[in-house]
């Protein structure tokens, strides 16, 4: 069973992976990608990339899962705010 | 020394962490959010202070003060969303 500690660091990663869910919907919908910072979204896929990678590393599977998933979920925001600003 | 493993932590924490910086100082020069989903930040600023807990349970100084950082980012987003949909 998983201990407090563990269970809030699921969670954690639970909340910081699914938050981004919204924000694709939005700028899927709208196709508005005005507001968004494109260097925010590039230096936070970069970081959540090498988050994956310290997963792999250290064997974390919620870190894995967590950070695969919030990097295609940045890259698809990435790919709109790329694609209005041509 | 940090090894290899804990220094791509390091880099990622620091990534994710300065990540918000652009995206706060567009919004405060633009005070426009316009595109930028509430529901997003505050799903994530929550998941982040989870992990700020996580990281005090575990006694991780590089988690406290990245995610303490990243909170402070995230709320002065939330703030400028919010005024702006007065």
């Amino acid at each position: 069973m998983l201990d407090h500690v563990e269970l809030l660091g699921f969670a954690a990663a639970f909340l910081t992976t699914i938050a981004f869910i919204p924000q694709v919907v939005q700028v899927w919908k709208s196709k508005s990608t005005d507001g968004l910072s494109l260097t925010t979204y590039l230096i936070f896929v970069t970081g959540v990339f090498l988050w994956f990678l310290y997963g792999l590393n250290i064997g974390s599977l919620s870190m894995i899962i967590a950070n695969f998933i919030t990097v295609i979920l940045a890259l698809i925001i990435i790919y709109f705010i790329i694609k209005s600003k041509k």
